[in-house]
């Protein structure tokens, strides 16, 4: 059983129509010995970039050669394209959207693939369901002894669709970097978290210095973890999943900032 | 582990209070190679037409003699009979009130029987959680070695309890066929489930025939996916269900049309 | 694969944002045949009774020997401990804040040991979440061949943090026993769960006692199930947690007397 094929999905389906089910249903009669996990189906109905983070926090922590299934569809039935793409040894299937290669931002993409194949989806293929007459169907074919390489022609991976760049500005001069970027998105506790990487930061850091945080204007104290401050207090840090966090000690920074506030890190030369 | 039993759980038990855990619980330790799988447990408390819809969108995608646990139990308690049925070459186990005939609604119903051998429910069974005591034990009890004609007595298909008739009117003349039936209920989308099939539909169509369809009397147009048509604009299709499906493209049709709106598609002769 | 490792996870990272799914990425990579349930990832946010409410419910239904990951964890990155606890033969991993020792209130706690083999955790920890990088992973460690007394040093298990006291004060005079709790959670369904356990009812009752309900100084009626009352009554029964249990038949108890609602049970001499 250690070498059954591991298999995540991502969706906006919900967990109350019987979608995922479905999807499930699709893969296991595949592949009998798949071992399925969830990683989110309440990403919010079309919402791409909040598919793509949550991929991103969890797929690489799954073992090389999982096959992960990214299905956020607004584009289902047009003619947008249904794509595998290998990264860092782990597999994805889901619509050219950006979704995937949000998620894998920073991993190189080795290859990218059309999904053509009519043996790897659904002999009669709904307009309106592709999670399941596609991408789990792809999923399961994939897992049940067929090869990633015939599953349709190559795509050059800079030929995928990417999601809004929101790279952060970054200006350098005598008195130190300045990175300006913004809220993403807020997560379950209401934290935010921005378009800036800790990686970011440190390269921007000398052997003493102490970042400056404004968020909307206003100063955060810079430290490591909510617990670093009082209650109702706000601070920023890096988070678990590499990109910095602005939350609120037992509150909401969502509630305060707006989940699009502007950020600023500032790191005196 | 191909041969590994596979059982699915469909629930109103929510996701927050340990129940559903405790139903895996009782599953896995009668039967520690059972692979369980969730269709949804997010079904509306005590909602047994959401519940059957979710079941009937899942269950025939699994491979055959999956156990497929339906619990939506207002019931519970009283004299409703807990029953397992065998349609399709799938097993159903859950209560006798519609929620797994609504599923299985235009699949033949081979066997039914009361789950009533002492062994195949727990030994002190609560009044209040069947879903634990009685289904989710009647599951693991059938995986591991016994077989479903011991679980108890026949009861003819016919005496099982079904949910409410919801076939659409059918009317046909010399203009054509006029079918009037209504939404069931919205996904998670807000798209409309109708009572329509769309079978109904073929076989009233003839070569060049457009069908007619009305939403609460507003005409809209009937198409293949919600991409067939402008943002904001609504369409009817027949949805990967197959029932015709009434959605506002980037919209939400049960918030314009509301979850009980009449539907009528006329198909001129 | 009869005894491949059974692993449950309870926490309060909802859903949506991936974080459990790296958590399962973790324990998979390290484990490849551990097999994986969720109990719930929806307690609210840092409510620690609620988490210990889930996990009561369900974790005495899995086998001996299953371990249970429980992460709620408001002190994330503070000095509280990561803790492994053994009882009832079965394994807790988690932080000692009282979410562990309410889970299993009433069995013996057979060792408590801190989580601090660096083996058994992230190499780098982060430190805002500890649910991958300490417990996801000690639950993984303990799962590939790694026995629990190496995981660190022991704690008395009179030292580890406890809820706070919710026992019911029990009153006994020559008119019977007054037993006065209050409700502790509301569960999906709107039933209050109370402090009160039915052993303590039944302790105090005679042969033909027949307990008296109060809920906020109103009569409610004492009986098995909802089922026992018409539409819209309420009623008191022992639930499928062994706890006394308020419901109102077809509506919401915690709507009608609130969440911390008082109770009284009165059984006559």
């Amino acid at each position: 059983m250690g070498n059954d094929p591991i298999i995540t999905l991502t969706t906006d389906f919900g967990t109350r129509d019987g979608y995922v089910g479905a999807m499930i249903g699709v893969i296991v009669r595949q592949c009998p010995t798949a071992r399925i996990f969830t990683i989110t189906h309440d990403v919010k109905p079309q919402d791409i970039i909040g598919g793509a983070w949550a991929l991103r926090n969890a797929w690489r922590w799954f073992p090389r050669e999982t096959i992960h299934v990214a299905v956020v569809d607004p584009g289902v039935g047009t003619d947008r394209r249904p794509i595998l793409v290998r990264a860092g040894g782990h597999t994805f299937v889901g619509p050219d959207n950006g979704l995937i290669t949000g998620a894998i931002a920073g991993t190189m993409i080795d290859v990218a693939r059309v999904i053509e194949n009519p043996g790897a989806r659904a002999p009669e293929t709904s307009a309106t369901f592709h999670g399941r007459d596609v991408f789990a169907w792809a999923a399961g074919w994939l897992t049940c002894g067929n090869e990633w390489p015939a599953i349709g022609g190559p795509i050059r991976p800079h030929h995928l669709v990417r999601p809004p760049d929101e790279s952060p500005r970054v200006r350098k001069d005598q008195h130190g970097t300045s990175i300006q970027g913004r809220a993403l998105l807020a997560d379950r506790f209401g934290n935010l978290i921005t378009s800036i990487f800790g990686t970011l930061i440190d390269e921007a850091m000398g052997p003493r210095s102490i970042p400056e945080v404004r968020v909307n204007g206003t100063p955060v104290r810079f430290g490591r973890t909510f617990g670093d401050v009082g209650d109702g207090e706000s601070i920023a840090y890096v988070g678990s999943g590499g990109q910095l966090e602005i939350a609120i000690n037992g509150g909401s920074a969502v509630e305060i900032f707006g989940n699009a506030a502007s950020v600023v890190v500032s790191v005196p030369a």
